[in-house]
């Protein structure tokens, strides 16, 4: 039960609602452009929410003790900044009015980070729920880690707002089973069942049952209930709060662009604006002045303000009791203050061991024991593998998987569900407390890009990890070995890739991605390799350096990435004896060279002398380092099945291959 | 029902099953690489499958009528190499013995195209049963198409095998939903519920009751049964082949490794080899040689030649009947056969009008009426959308929607569902009979990735437009604002990425991907473009041309693709006045560039004046072209919420950002 109410009267609430609507569709033919249909079908269910449940304090919106509410139907903002700008959150009427314009705080897609009390940037349909389940599995997790946590037993809750979109994407079915399966009973979503998509009804393409669909993931499923009846959703979502076993989904029936005369129940108010006509005749008929702007009403001003002296109070209440954990128990206070703020202090790696040069370690299984010092060190850690723990070598030694019975537990079994995986590593970090790490192969980054994407358009802290990067994935073939995943990966701006070429590298890889406050992605090897040594006096750029020197003036520079480093190193020995001097570089990171000053970089590549680029995958984003003259010696076409090394050989990875590439190179 | 059978008898049908099993093991254990925890748990579906209802006929493993077999769970692929082997495809016991081995025709994961009777390439999970999908809606729309087909109105069917980890994939649900909307009543899944997936027991992530979850869907489910009883599979597929109106989903509990004394029930068996020592004893316990390699029993090989005898007479009757067919409608026969043939005649695109020099239109609409001339021009073109058909502007005018009603429908509507979408189509291609083209925003083009990267591997003729291609996108904002996505597709080996740059070049980019047999992306804007015209006497590559000569000596090449085009045009005309003469390429297909000869390309791109890349996006693929003291001008970061005029000229892409950029080139 919410822990404070201000409950407004039939009529009030009605108000409320209206007020909802006209701002709505006002701000979206205001810019011409929007979706009006989500918010006039919605606006009861929001106003339900938000008036009588929703324990959010606008003075804090950071607060830790909130509940979350997600609009995973994105398209709809304006429901979101209406109840946001009414509720008295910081998103003032200029800025409502310049909705989705140029910087202004109402973008056309709510957006994290740059408009209070937005909790995840949705749009991309399905991401939003995902998001929620991470967000709830996230609340669960530091709860039990601190039972000191001045929620109390009853936490703070999750709400969703999905449309038929949202419940048609794999993406949001994946983390519903999960949802379902953890249990995940402070969880409610508002399914805004309106039978309309953009393309007409949703009897073209959408007839299943989806209230029987999420009872078999194991949800408690209230309705079908009018979605426009406040009595009915008051119940309805009394019900999820009642429940506490389950995940909650409440099947409402709406009616798109409800209360306008001409587009109701019609697909043409999915995305456009109904036309200054149709505004001015529902402002009228919902009792505004059709010829002014919206004025926001007084009852409804008066209302909110109410409202907000009742969450301050409840926020209050939350940091009175937070104070006296901080005294009771000032070490678990500050170790969950330390994880919320997502703080780590000093080297986090201090206690790996740094293996000999020339011992031979898969950089997975590098990782491995590199992921057991960041366990221990930072405790919020919570890596989970879309099942491949064993492979992607990613369990914390010891630790119990996560579940209903032990949500305290810090291995997230994931099953194969990449898509989701990612997105609810998304709302993980973006609750606060806990520090997401996936796991899969390489090749499968490519179930997880759009939620990779949000977590860098969010700038989230996750760490993403993907071993098996290569063709000497060997026998599994084609469809497992990645070959343009690294490019892939590379491309989305914000992202860190970062590939080691030995288990010294993978360390300082990992600090890199501890210490990040961006997403940042880990590439590593099912194979064994060298553990390789920086030579001595030579220059770094970030986690790039030299791995092998010289006697000579080098006549050539290898530069390679993660496993292709030693076989640049072999090469090089060959072309020693040939008497063809070749620094070899090691270049984990290319986005590290990219925003490093030029000089930096000059004196590592060294600009004078002949450049071979060596990666087993595509290298496209290699292309500003490869002049003419220069030669990238990498795969671009598909893997095929065989023992890895056969695989490497027959594609032309091989030292011999890399050696008979340099001598080419040098004519 | 099949329309034969030669029904083994139990203890002959258990002497199949054992011999599945021993051959899978050893096959395994010899490539010391592979999964035997399948082969030996579903070897009792299979030998039932195979034997008495799969209509297949191994001398004619293109035979149109055939049923489809489709193992969704790839990494079983043993199972697969074992039945195609025991039933007489071509796929000799060398092969088997070179199972996982450098170009065997028994990869690690079944490779259509590559082994006779493999009906689709499988291996990332639940690619293969989306792909069953569009192999079953593919059956449906081509019968109704043509009432004279030889199948008869029974069809033919499509079957699954697919595991724990196909049902988990999101992608699997998206299809299986359209599935059960379609009645797909002649596709048939047997879910492998072994209860293990590779991390452990499926308790750990997936407690859901699938069966529930696929009635939700509309799907006739069947069971649970014993999954090793074969009166109950029997009885099962039975019941399937029975059903009319909806698709089947048997649930099979089974046991991996099934018969194995130490592995049974473990995730152990799944992706690893069993160890000598228990193949030995397997193959003790099966009644085979534990010594020996292992030999299929007479019994079998005679039970298979009289099962072949069978399935040679079915499909030496289909032959008949459609020699029948082409006697007495051979305008028909002869469409159809041509549309399997997946053969064009001609220009398909001769009809299409090319609009005037200056008109305004956007790439999507010019597609829009393309697509209109090709849709008259090659009858099987099937173009779908997910639930964007009005943005893309894909649909054929005056078609119905694909549906259980109209399966002779021609738009598909695919719902809010781009990853299936891909999947679908890829099955439909590999039915052949249809053309699928799919469509959504090119922003989601990353949920889609998969099943491209399958198109790509597979070499399929599907055609992937996306529109909507830059930040000109405007209000929606960065998260519909694609920006790495150009490069994103086009690292993927053997797809050509075509973004035409007017309303001209988008009627050779569509010609292009309909004469191409490999599959092509159609990047198109969602705004106005003018019409360029190519420069007299200038050289083209491929797609690419010259879109204004200057009068002198060019001193500067403007290269672009798609809506940058018209920003290089633009720039040149101000760069003429200022006595800078340069020269502007529309480069839509990078692809076609790198497969032809320097000499053409240097004709083409001046390699003695600086080049400026212009291309609003992140550009890292035209890295080859951008040589020290060249420019690219591009997108490295996400966009922004604004009108999308605003959004191009905030971000630099306007054609006075374009002139400035140039004049810095040149100093």
């Amino acid at each position: 039960m919410p822990s404070v109410t201000a409950n407004p009267s039939q009529a009030l609430a009605q108000r409320i609602v209206d007020t909802v609507r006209v701002l709505s569709i006002e701000s979206v033919q205001r810019a011409n452009s929007g979706h009006p249909g989500l918010p006039m079908g919605c606006a009861d269910f929001a106003t339900e929410l938000w008036s009588r449940w929703l324990n959010v304090d606008p003075a804090w919106p950071e607060w830790p003790g909130r509940d979350r509410f997600v609009l995973s139907a994105g398209h709809g903002s304006m429901l979101l900044y209406s109840m946001l700008h009414l509720s008295g959150f910081e998103l003032s009427r200029a800025e409502i009015d310049r909705f989705r314009q140029w910087e202004s705080r109402t973008p056309g897609h709510p957006e994290h980070g740059w408009t209070p009390g937005v909790e995840t940037t949705t749009g991309p349909l399905g991401q939003g729920l995902a998001n929620a389940v991470g967000l709830a599995a996230a609340e669960r997790h530091v709860a039990a880690r601190f039972p000191g946590l001045p929620d109390g037993p009853a936490g703070h809750r999750t709400w969703v707002l999905a449309g038929d979109g949202d419940l048609m994407e794999g993406v949001a079915s994946e983390a519903a089973s999960l949802a379902g399966h953890w249990k995940l009973s402070r969880l409610g979503v508002f399914y805004d069942s309106n039978r309309i998509t953009i393309d007409g009804s949703t009897d073209l393409a959408f007839s299943e049952d989806v209230g029987a669909r999420f009872e078999a993931y194991g949800w408690h499923v209230v309705g079908p209930i009018d979605g426009h009846d406040r009595d009915a959703l008051h119940a309805a979502i009394a019900a999820c709060v009642e429940e506490t076993s389950r995940p909650s989904l409440i099947v409402g029936r709406t009616h798109i662009a409800h209360g306008s005369p001409n587009f109701e129940d019609s697909n043409k108010a999915h995305g456009a604006p109904l036309g200054e006509a149709e505004v001015r005749l529902i402002k009228e008929r919902l009792g505004f002045d059709p010829e002014k702007p919206v004025e926001v009403p007084a009852e409804v001003r008066e209302f909110f303000a109410e409202w907000r002296a009742t969450r301050r109070e409840a926020s209050d209440a939350w940091r009175r009791r937070e104070e006296s954990w901080k005294k009771t128990q000032p070490a678990e206070h500050a170790a969950w203050h330390r994880a919320l703020a997502g703080e780590i202090d000093g080297d986090p790696l201090a206690a790996a061991k740094v293996p000999a040069a020339g011992e031979k370690i898969a950089t997975r299984s590098a990782g491995g024991s590199v992921l057991q010092v960041a366990a221990a060190a930072v405790p919020e850690l919570l890596p989970g593998s879309a099942d491949l723990f064993e492979s992607n070598k990613t369990a914390i030694a010891g630790a119990k998987p996560f579940s209903d019975r032990d949500p305290a537990g810090r291995n997230v079994f994931y099953g194969v569900r990449e898509h989701a995986m990612g997105a609810i590593a998304n709302g993980l970090a973006l609750h606060g407390g806990v520090r997401p790490v996936t796991s899969t192969f390489l090749v499968f980054a490519d179930y997880m890009r759009p939620p990779i994407r949000l977590a860098a358009l969010m700038e989230l802290p996750v760490v993403f990890v993907f071993t098996h990067d290569s063709v000497w994935v060997g026998e599994d073939g084609p469809t497992h070995q990645p070959i343009e995943q690294l490019d892939s990966l590379r491309i989305i701006p914000g992202v860190h890739v970062v590939r080691p070429a030995d288990a010294r590298e993978t360390i300082a890889a990992w600090r890199h991605a501890l210490l990040r406050r961006h997403p940042t992605v880990l590439v590593l090897t099912r194979q064994n390799l060298p553990v390789l040594e920086r030579a001595a006096g030579t220059p770094e750029v970030g986690l790039a350096g030299v791995v092998h020197e010289p006697a000579g003036d080098p006549r050539l520079a290898i530069v390679a990435s993660g496993s292709e480093v030693a076989l640049g190193f072999e090469a090089a020995a060959v072309l020693a004896k040939e008497g063809i001097p070749a620094r070899v570089i090691s270049v984990p990171c290319l986005e590290q060279l990219r925003e490093a000053p030029a000089a930096d970089v000059d004196r590592l590549l060294l600009p004078d002398v002949p450049r071979l680029v060596v990666e087993a995958a595509t290298g496209y984003t290699w292309g500003e380092w490869v002049r003419p003259g220069d030669g990238f010696h990498g795969i671009r076409r598909f893997g095929a099945s065989a023992p890895g090394a056969v695989v490497a050989e027959k594609l032309g990875l091989s030292a011999e291959a890399v050696t008979a590439a340099a001598r080419k190179l040098l004519g």
